[in-house]
């Protein structure tokens, strides 16, 4: 799922992006191995599965959040680099023959055609404790942003072990599926921001709400994007726009500028209405 | 590999090792999931996956290091489980089909032969998250011991990358990669529980030495009992010899009582010679 389409966004927004995304590129090549004695094919295959095209969303939320709070974007890279991680884990899994069997991943070979099915089972184990690496190095807040981001890994496991255990789902059992599977990597993004950038509690939880659901909307827009949508179009894009109200209501009060996690629920919405 | 078999080493000290078996259980017990709505099958797995019957040498490491630097086994119980949940996801991929593809861990279905291979790999994921969020709960030292286990967790995936690997090794690379997949995590059980337990920084240094030559000291001895030694029999127990002298010799000058470390690197020693 991508998201933060520039055209549904300002031009000061849009050049804010590219710095957040500036940091994030940094952050990672900080933290991923450099392919010393030994460690060349793992440091190839974990750069591989990284990539460098993305548009970064949740390393943007991540720092995104932190302004909210008064902090600057540099304050949390190694937060944003952990949630990139972490994505990017889930992703190489759930291409596995054993899981989705997608043989193509952002155009390229999923790291298991490329390199293997072992070696693929084994990067993504890499990728996880590397986001825990970078989470470690978050000066500020460390063991909350590390329990925080424990917690929801946790979350998308337990999503994607629901998603294809097959037995049919109540309505309540797809949200909690979706919430699980979405908004935790968000949630997670939002909290390691607004810990590592310094803010209060309150603060935590108004952005833990707007990253909830985002996640949420973004997930219904996909729903509405998609043939296949469990709900159908017009309780999705209700849905959706009903979750962005409430993730722009989350934002009132922050010490900060909200200004980008504004306009990334915003943007999402133009695309459906 | 199992170790510190008790017909080796004191009453005393196997009256010890019982009691630090119960607190680690009783930590795993505390930090897995218990199987709310819509997490029975995973809580199962988890559970499954990570037994009760095992000696929990690695989280026993942990424990006897924090005596050993003046603390109390409950005073790491947290790090014990975390560093018990990492050993124990590495397990269940290696196990997998595309791994290893054993069917039998400790004397019943693997993992991935009574809960499917999709859901073994999410087990195996869910299972590092564990061990993550376990560590963040050690109240002291807390960015110190994700770093060192997310480090730590990163070179044994190193060392299976480079066992799979296929091509003819060095003696250098064999005992590299021994360090990896072995050695590894009795370091991180080391340091975790001496900086846990609130050792100096020389202190966690020795204990970091000491287990770092108890685990190639394993490795040897497991190549001294296994037919198809890379080293041979007689370079195997000379190798793991001067490895437990290494490791006895690190112990010397730590603040508090040593004994627990002691009697496991003696104890491995008795078997071979």
């Amino acid at each position: 799922m991508e998201a933060g389409d520039k055209e549904d966004i300002s031009a000061e927004c849009k050049a804010r992006l590219e710095g957040f995304k500036a940091i994030a590129e940094s952050a990672l090549d900080e933290v991923m191995p450099k392919g010393g004695e030994g460690d060349a094919v793992l440091a190839e295959a974990v750069r591989y599965a990284v990539g460098s095209g993305g548009k970064r969303i949740r390393p943007v939320v991540c720092m995104a959040s932190a302004i909210a709070v008064g902090a600057g974007a540099e304050d949390v890279r190694y937060a944003a680099a952990a949630i990139e991680l972490l994505h990017n884990y889930t992703l190489v899994h759930d291409d596995l023959p054993s899981m989705d069997n997608d043989t193509v991943r952002r155009g390229r070979p999923a790291v298991w055609k490329k390199f293997g099915e072992a070696n693929a089972i084994l990067v993504g184990d890499a990728l996880q404790a590397l986001a825990f690496a970078a989470a470690a190095r978050q000066p500020r807040g460390t063991a909350q942003i590390v329990a925080e981001l424990a917690d929801k890994a946790l979350g998308v496991v337990q999503g994607q072990v629901e998603d294809i255990d097959g037995r049919e789902k109540t309505v309540e059992a797809v949200e909690r599926m979706y919430a699980r599977k979405t908004s935790d990597l968000f949630v997670a993004a939002a909290v390691m921001g607004a810990v590592g950038g310094g803010g209060s509690p309150g603060e935590v939880e108004a952005l833990r709400r707007y990253a909830f659901n985002l996640g949420l909307a973004f997930q219904y827009e996909d729903d509405f994007f998609d043939g296949d949508s469990v709900f159908g179009r017009d309780v999705a894009r209700s849905r959706a726009k009903a979750r962005t109200d409430d993730a722009l209501a989350a934002l009132e009060g922050l010490s900060g500028d909200a200004t980008v996690l504004k306009e990334l629920a915003r943007g999402l919405l133009a695309r459906i209405l």
